[in-house]
């Protein structure tokens, strides 16, 4: 809990830390008794045991059958998350495909689903109202298995404020509005919905669900059509003052470099973004001509730098390095502890952290640069809409009164 | 207050942050009556008349004389915070000068003084002995005028960690203790030492003292011979994962530019960094040679800037755009709202910032660039040592219990 600045701690505010302490030493340790989490958590079991009651009313824990006795006195009865309640819905718009999840309050992934579909053939609505059916299948599964969906976050690739997208340039989307479309889709059964950066849910599943689970800081990259960052600080993702931040694609990797779609000159993604690098590559960036229309061009790049195809080397050779030099320059500025490439570049750090790593190397102040703070990321395409349900779960979690 | 997370929140804690949201309302809105400050804080008037005895023994705050009477009942007596109490003494060591200054809990400077002092031609031990001499000069001062001086900190232009400057290239120094030879330096009255960046103190000064007073968060420029950032996010000092974070002079301007003296190609100081801007311009930048020992170069560099001295402007054009390159850059990666330029880029605004601004309106993405958010500094080349003592008035402030 933190406790505003401004306002006296009292009785209900330190009820809802409590609460959520509870619940968050259950998700980490249990099955676990009432008297465990009274003595891990430092509360006397009286208090535990009046929190405990409201949380199995709210359908956020569930007991477990008593255990064999193994001391005198009456045999406890154990304590998890509650893997038939409350559950979160994430979905993701992205430029070639949308897909859908539903994540427990244990953090499992028990439905997904995934569907091909060229976010810039069709328009911003008609594609949100499609991705809100996809969402809705996918809640409506969830509720056969006994899970209550309790809320939706939306994932695209483009910067959001306000519940709005406000800017989408690889989906062509500008001052987009998303819940009226996506609710369309969802049908009868409406839930709150929030929406937020592609790159920054990915980061928070990597926190979660990844390299998180031993490093409380990095910077998650996303390597896709468009090259977004998400940063994490102590564990919370850091969103900037107007909630922008992450525009790595657009850092400058040559201020005299060719000219960016965003204007600038130089831009990483003259390099490093999916287009460039296939172009460079000797690939034709339009689907369905030479790969079949359910293969990754990526899948077909990999391939050819496997065949050590010369085109391929040298596109993937320069995108390490201009990644390389912008990557120095953020650890220069931000010392973010870690890096993690995700997205495509999991798919191409065979090629593409040679070099970044050199530039790294090479232009890290003071030669303060670990190799092994490069990492790969382990979650591949799914990062993005996994890290939408699970900033639900997240949610719920953290403030169990509000999801009574 | 910030509760731990891991923690339940108990009486004792609910004190501490009590007594500390007493004083700062105090602090703010002082002189105010006990009354007063139960209303404006929501405890009640027995609960802060309790704190504030507390506080008044310790000498955080002190009575003013009754009021006269305005209404029915007992006058009210005001409080204020002590300015005959607790002080903090900032000690600043840079390349060409020291010094150092008494701050009262107030926020008032109430003893500066400043000597010139070459630190690259005596060793690390005798720059500290006398900047130790310099800080427990003021102190005795200070004590003259009725404070009680009860900390120290010490700024430096390099990377600190735990109590050492771990690297100060312009000062030379690496993996330095501070403490011993400061305390020899301060002599029979020692005091509690803490160390850090002196970019990290500027841009803290900024915020409690200058432009901060506006925005919450911003990228403070020092503009020093080496070149330094602090970043205020949410009204607090961003340091990075291992304290190294703010390295702004080695972002790359431009991949292919020349060597730096930190071995890489292309980092900013090799345009915009002190000794490389007075070189372009054809001033020499060893001191005493064509200006006055007590003379800054930079004041020599600004006057032939105003007489269009072509050297001196194409020097200084250059510098703005490598430093809007590299801080459109940082404002894609970070969002920080605004930069205020600081140290001596404050006095070479007028022909540095319109080629910087140029640079990040072309650069930012989406145009999201707002001219008026690029700032210079108020507070000039005392910010690090105001900073510095600042900081430790804030330390006794938000935890008098510390203090007591």
């Amino acid at each position: 809990m933190t406790v505003a600045a401004g306002t006296p701690a009292g009785q209900a505010s330190l009820r809802r830390h409590n609460m959520a302490l509870v619940l968050r030493r259950i998700a980490e340790a249990g099955p676990i008794s009432r008297a465990g989490v009274a003595s891990q958590v430092g509360l006397t079991k009286a208090t535990v045991s009046s929190l405990v009651e409201d949380l199995l009313e709210a359908g956020l824990l569930a007991e477990q059958a008593p255990r064999a006795q193994q001391r005198a006195g009456r045999p406890g009865t154990d304590l998890v998350l509650n893997s038939r309640g409350p559950a979160a819905v994430g979905v993701e718009v992205n430029v070639d495909y949308m897909a859908a999840c539903v994540v427990d309050l244990a953090g499992t992934v028990r439905v997904n689903r995934l569907e091909r579909a060229d976010g810039r053939a069709i328009s911003a609505e008609e594609t949100l109202l499609r991705a809100g059916r996809l969402a809705g299948a996918c809640a409506t599964a969830a509720r056969r298995r006994g899970l209550r969906p309790a809320a939706l976050t939306l994932a695209v690739p483009g910067i959001v404020a306000e519940g709005r997208v406000v800017n989408a340039p690889n989906l062509r989307w500008s001052d987009q509005p998303v819940a009226e479309a996506l609710s369309a889709g969802l049908g009868r059964r409406p839930l709150p919905i929030s929406v937020d950066n592609e790159a920054n849910l990915a980061a928070l599943a990597e926190l979660w669900h990844g390299h998180g689970r031993e490093l409380s800081g990095f910077l998650y990259v996303s390597g896709e059509i468009g090259i977004g960052a998400g940063l994490i600080v102590d564990g919370e993702l850091f969103r900037g003052a107007t909630g922008f931040a992450g525009e790595l694609g657009h850092m400058c990797a040559d201020a005299a470099g060719p000219r960016c779609a965003c204007g600038a000159r130089g831009c990483l993604e003259c390099w490093a973004g999916q287009e460039a690098l296939l172009a460079a590559a000797g690939l034709d960036t339009a689907r369905g001509t030479r790969l079949g229309a359910e293969e990754s061009p990526i899948t077909e790049l990999a391939r050819r730098a496997e065949a050590a195809d010369r085109a391929a080397l040298a596109a993937l050779e320069r995108a390490g390095r201009a990644l390389g030099t912008v990557l120095a320059s953020a650890v220069n500025l931000l010392d973010p502890g870690a890096i993690v490439l995700g997205g495509s570049y999991a798919d191409l750090a065979p090629w593409i952290a040679p070099p970044a790593q050199e530039e790294l190397a090479g232009r890290v102040t003071a030669g303060r640069w670990r190799p092994e703070a490069l990492r790969t990321s382990e979650l591949g395409a799914g990062a993005a809409v996994h890290g939408a349900a699970s900033a639900g779960v997240r949610a719920l979690l953290s403030d169990p009164l509000a999801a009574m």
